[in-house]
């Protein structure tokens, strides 16, 4: 529809109130017929009870059917100035009552609830957006999440990620209950999500702009179809990448001709692309944890040659170097490791504990020679234990200026390593090949900042 | 060492053996220092660990320090004709014992442990393969495994898969474990595995010659790093490639020059080259349990949009084609499901349930323009229950020209849907890209036997 978006402060305090409301109102309707496609009563109640297992703040209930036992029943005694209306009804029920409900105070709308045609979208908008409400949907089905306050106004159930310092913005509903779902099992930490739906008002534009200043925020990772407001978009990217790392996954099924020159676009503007919700998630969250790194050579660590070889391999496919570590630095280990085999990438062998990994790591950073580091931790019968790769968070935390990402390679192996290192600013990955493609997304981010600074 | 290695019908009993015996006697010493990097007695009681808890055959345990309680503290008392011996001591002590060892009787013998050099090799050689002995190592680190007779000669513990179609030969002990742990964790189904180690004897082309005509073996795969015998290799995989496919996963860490030529005679010979271990074990499984695919033309279903779009786009990627799917199929399709999309790829949408997939599936495999499908299931609050998915393991099982892959995007999702599909012969993958990916490989097979025919 063809209105004015928001703008300006006012418009910025709305965006936060989709996040950050004092106070959230659930609107629905558990009287009515379920329609799959729209909102139904079943996923109503679904996000009033995702809303009382996990968030934080207050919340009030206006069911528009008044049968909901503890619920408001009639809009007239919802307490005035609401912050947040999720709006779950059905498009000709939630448009009855959308003016006197915006009359009571509300600074932002999440409409999960899809099926609002034409007339229908004008009657929203003109309702909502053209006085002052900022408005995420219709059709935006899975809502958005907030880890830090427990917001979570989605349906589904049990989606709601760690706490970590990704943003995540998805243009398709169906693929980001996936996501989350992909998110939750592997332990990606989430700042906030949102789902974008039909974009009467709130965009990729404002989203980007929003999260370029949020402090939860690290890195902005985006799931994408197509944008028709192509222009504007790659802007804000080029923005949002000034303070902070945008990684964008496309859908590309069947889609126009156009999108060889959106990607090339996009690219040009900052953004660091993923191929699949695998590393979409994988190097976001390197990037929202660890420093860019300023040049291509890389060291590598580990307690084992065959993980060193595949890791080897990798660095150099994606186009990064091996390092080749400075003669102090190698005089240094030799000398308190004789049997240290020092060139890249460096054998610490099985009997390599957490002394061995923090004296080399600490070196190895240090060298002018090196750009950033791949740890890698063999457990099984080594002498390494999962708790010993703290030393590992340790040296991270230290090093502002040089990436380090991590390795547990296995399953159950990295599993016992992750859980250590989960709430350390160090990502962790199961794969060599999966550290190396985070190393090179750190190096793409590294580039785009000197760019900047040309 | 200089020998002549094993051949004939007796040389492939002994390697039968290896995986099959009919008795096993294990051999070890507990009174002596533990050495890291040869064979320690720690080890040795961890090897009668896993096999007392695993293997389904007899095993008797020889303790040369006289110690074990059970054990069998004398040579002299060991019964006669053992299948296979499972050697630990290290060289010097082993040496000691192994000429009288063999005059017992014993088709083969497997040496996890390392530290055997020159003269000793030498020694070990005229001891046992000169005899007709087939010896896997010494330094096969992580030993043998066998999913359907429990065999575990490895020290690692809970490293053993479930039981599959795919065999895995290893170069490498450290990342074997890795690799282990990686199939565990994920569910990877496997026959048979061997660590290769020092190679005074069994080598890639024993085991692959062996494997090629494993009736519990569906496919082979590889981790190697180099080889010297190359053209020997190349062969045998052109061999075994006309029987069943073979996947290869190169360390190239530090690798010679001459690596790109030898990576082109694999290929040449027929084998799958694979990126990573997860890779490795993803496509060897596909290839292990459905038919080659013979053209590039792919049918997507599935019940979501957004994932579908990921997988049209990987099938592009991927260098196939979607299919065009004929008039006859999708006038059948609309004719019983007018709301359906019957573009390729086909949204069955939200409300897809068993029937959908079982009765679209049926026509897309029948339609002539349709080489492979790729099915795609949606969990959460999609009308899809995991158990829906067996009707996609039944048509995979009726269809023996073309291929089926499933996927179950997310994390929990997908678990949900591996533990349904997970002793029948479909694989599952938790991303499109990997399902792609599987596809490619079935179709480079396809191509492979195909140039076989001509």
């Amino acid at each position: 529809p063809n209105h004015p978006k928001g703008g300006g402060i006012m418009a910025e305090e709305g965006i936060k109130a989709i996040f950050e409301p004092k106070s959230v109102l659930l609107v629905g309707a558990t009287g009515i017929k379920e329609r799959p496609g729209v909102m139904s009563p079943a996923l109503f109640t679904a996000i009033i009870s995702n809303m009382s297992s996990s968030y934080k703040g207050k919340t009030h209930v206006l069911d528009l059917s008044s049968r909901l036992s503890g619920a408001i029943k009639s809009l007239k005694d919802v307490p005035k100035k609401q912050d947040l209306v999720v709006l779950t009804p059905p498009p000709e029920l939630a448009l009855k009552h959308i003016r006197k409900l915006v009359d009571r105070g509300v600074k932002a709308i999440v409409i999960p609830a899809g099926g609002y045609k034409g007339e229908q979208l004008e009657q929203l908008v003109r309702a909502t957006v053209r006085r002052g409400v900022r408005v995420l949907g219709p059709n935006a089905a899975m809502g958005v999440l907030n880890t830090a306050n427990g917001l979570c106004t989605t349906f589904e159930r049990g989606l709601m990620p760690r706490r970590g310092k990704v943003a995540f913005i998805s243009q398709d509903g169906d693929l980001s209950a996936a996501m989350l779902d992909w998110a939750c099992f592997h332990g990606v930490g989430l700042s906030k999500f949102a789902s974008l739906g039909d974009k009467v008002d709130v965009d990729e534009v404002s989203l980007l702009n929003y999260f370029a200043q949020d402090d939860d925020t690290g890195a902005i990772c985006i799931y994408m179809e197509w944008i028709e407001e192509g222009r504007k978009f790659t802007e804000a990217i080029r923005e949002a990448v000034k303070r902070k790392p945008v990684c964008i996954l496309r859908g590309i099924g069947k889609g126009p001709e156009r999108a060889e020159i959106f990607d090339a676009a996009i690219k040009q503007a900052g953004a660091i692309r993923a191929r699949d919700i695998e590393e979409l998630f994988d190097i976001t969250t390197a990037l929202a944890l660890q420093p860019p790194m300023r040049g291509d050579r890389v060291a590598i660590m580990c307690n084992a040659e065959g993980p060193a070889m595949l890791a080897a391999g990798a660095i150099e496919r994606e186009g990064l170097k091996l390092a080749m570590l400075s003669d102090d630095v190698k005089k240094a280990i030799k000398a308190r490791y004789p049997g240290i085999d020092v060139t890249n990438p460096i054998n610490m062998t099985t009997v390599a504990g957490e002394e061995h990994y923090e004296f080399i790591l600490e070196k190895v950073l240090a060298d002018p020679n090196v750009d950033g580091v791949m740890v890698i931790n063999m457990l099984k019968s080594y002498l390494l234990k999962p708790e010993d790769v703290e030393v590992v968070a340790k040296a991270a935390k230290k090093s502002k200026e040089k990436p380090i990402v991590d390795v547990a390679v296995g399953g159950e192996d990295h599993v016992l390593v992750r859980e250590v290192l989960k709430d350390k600013e160090i990502p962790t990955y199961d794969l060599p090949e999966k550290a190396a493609r985070a190393l090179k997304a750190l190096h793409r981010y590294g580039q785009v900042l000197g760019r900047e600074k040309e």
